[in-house]
């Protein structure tokens, strides 16, 4: 039992960051990186440079018209499919959606994935980033919270100089789940036009709700809560582990369904000989399991990351910005998303068809919740191929 | 703004302790107390003395067969209805339902209140609990973490002996809100028959699910994260605040659905000169709202009482035991509710229908979610009415 355990929480991780299901092809990637140099954000600060890392699949054509951009979920990366080498565990995390003859076509596009800046994964070799956990170059010593504050706004900023820098003047396609689905719909609101299709999975439609902005306030808390958080004045040695634990773990839990829950833990307890109403100390699997989850993932983040990234959402706000937006979108919820329930892109889908846009809403449903956007994706593979290949 | 929005907190804050509409009748009550001797609890431990409070309106019959028994909330107490003065602000929280000519009207039934043991409010002077905020009789000092972790069972077993000290040997109908709901189910599983009618609102059916579990250990963790919390063996004077006040902040934001978050507070900052942009301490309205309400919570609760609850709950179930319930069963779920949603009163309605019980489910919607159970409990008072008078 306590075997089976192990294997299913350490699973349960790699999926969360390497996720997805097995490669029918070998799509080899590597990582990229560049460089943009005195980065003016939205609060008026100049950052002296920002380094940023990539992976692209497929080909730039002659004309340079069949580019498609990936934007990552919020504890995401730039390694949306393929692997580094053909003996990695697993793929990128939407695989199982990009490559050759899948639902966008690594035959036909050249699909670009993009890491942000003030990316969760500061310390993990496959992520380049640029955030309070880099080396201010005017000091030498490393930023903390003296790194501007950003808006996601910043986060399409830095993908939109990538584009320069490629020569990509026109995207056929933006495509995020959940934060992606955000910096996608900050994309349509910032440049009207440069994208002409929109895939929204498992996003807040145009803005984040007041209960939205307080469920990430959830994940900052325990943090913030860390003494050895020092007021984000802390060194990598001495990172507050507890809070950013708890912080992952809030995370996680909120990123999961009752079903999936129910299946994977259920309401047992960790040890059959130690019932939690004997200690404080003995606890549920599902919160042990949680716990485990969370540990695992806590060595490649960076807690000023995590509170950066979550104070960008947080201001996500252009519902007076979708009158001049232009394209098609196709949003993607999952049922049992308790993040962003499927109303909200029901709603957004709504307002742009007001608008005269094409827009549908196509909802899938894997029992995960949230995550059915990563794992469930393949519900709808051949309506997201219908999309990206000929449009609404 | 700034004294509108005080205004505004100050009187939620009260609506959550106070509860209620404006009293129509000045129905006045006061806090008794009794006591249990050498208390068996469930993880066959003693407990010297349990002594407890409890209120109750209305009067008993010369046959005492006319007693309802209500079960409070998780962060509720015995100050169901009525007020103590009739200069106070506000009555109990089910006023609304409770009181001369009311959907469970004293002119007709006895209506008695129970705190329970390890009641969250172990320094509010209108309750009267026994847990680790006590004094153990046997060292002199306070319990702490070694006052024995308790089951609801145990909540129950406590209530059954106030009825046997008041010579109540059937119950007409037990109600309760949230953890009162849970705290009537398990009445239904311990003393089947005692009880004819059971008023079930807002709660989770016959058991927590993994889900649930894991949502009560966001409630806990705060304060097992807080370095003043000393495992438990802190002294009043020098309480884990901060983790007090963020657990309670975290069971606030569970309680309240978007509807309510949107309109309270919207996604507007606290401050107009201060946007979240400029600094990690700037915050949006909705944060620092949910923490001022739980900062007035805070004083009156102890955290280790708070960790006992959540673990009482957490261990629910009594799926086992439905087929020897009796009795009638009438559900009250919230339309938006985060913590307990509807289908789990639809699922334990059918569980007993399908045993040959009589059960309905009725469903509010007052855009508050877990809250409506209190605050939009009358759009169903005519039916509940019925329902306590007369049997489904």
């Amino acid at each position: 039992m306590s075997f089976r355990f192990q294997v299913r929480v350490v699973t349960v991780v790699a999926f969360i960051w390497l996720a997805s299901l097995p490669a029918q092809a070998d799509l080899i990637t590597e990582k990229r990186s560049y460089s943009i140099q005195n980065f003016a954000t939205s609060g008026g600060e100049l950052i002296p440079e920002l380094r940023l890392g990539y992976e692209t699949y497929g080909r730039l054509n002659a004309d340079k018209t069949n580019a498609i951009l990936i934007t990552h979920y919020f504890s995401g990366n730039s390694h949306a499919a393929g692997k580094y080498r053909a003996e990695d565990a697993k793929p990128g995390y939407w695989d199982a959606l990009i490559g050759p003859g899948k639902a966008i076509d690594t035959e036909r596009y050249f699909v670009v994935a993009a890491d942000t800046p003030v990316n969760l994964g500061a310390y993990d070799a496959n992520v380049i980033t640029t955030g309070p956990a880099s080396v201010n170059p005017a000091t030498g010593k490393i930023w903390g919270v003296t790194f501007p504050l950003l808006e996601v706004g910043d986060f399409v900023a830095a993908q939109k100089a990538l584009m320069d820098q490629l020569g990509i003047t026109k995207l056929h396609a933006i495509a995020g789940a959940s934060g992606g689905a955000i910096q996608a719909m900050q994309w349509a609101a910032d440049y009207p036009g440069f994208a002409g299709r929109y895939l929204l999975v498992i996003g807040p439609g145009t803005r984040l709700d007041a209960r939205a902005v307080a469920e990430l306030e959830t994940w900052m808390q325990p943090i913030l809560l860390d003494p050895a958080w020092k007021n984000g004045a802390y060194a990598h040695s001495s990172t507050p582990l507890q809070g950013l634990v708890l912080s992952l773990r809030n995370i996680t839990l909120a990123a999961l369904d009752t079903p999936w829950l129910e299946q994977e833990f259920g309401r047992q307890w960790s040890d059959a000989q130690k019932p939690p109403l004997q200690s404080l100390v003995n606890n549920f699997k599902v919160n042990d399991g949680l716990l485990a989850m969370a540990r695992a993932r806590a060595e490649q983040v960076d807690a000023n990351h995590l509170l950066y990234m979550a104070r960008a959402y947080q201001q996500f706000d252009v519902g007076d910005k979708v009158a001049a937006m232009r394209g098609q979108f196709l949003f993607v919820p999952a049922k049992g998303d308790r993040i962003f329930e499927p109303a909200l892109s029901t709603q957004a889908a709504a307002q742009l068809i007001q608008r005269g846009m094409k827009a549908q809403v196509l909802e899938i449903d894997g029992g995960m919740g949230h995550l059915d956007g990563i794992f469930y994706i393949t519900q709808v593979e051949t309506q997201i191929k219908r999309f990206v290949d000929q449009g609404l």
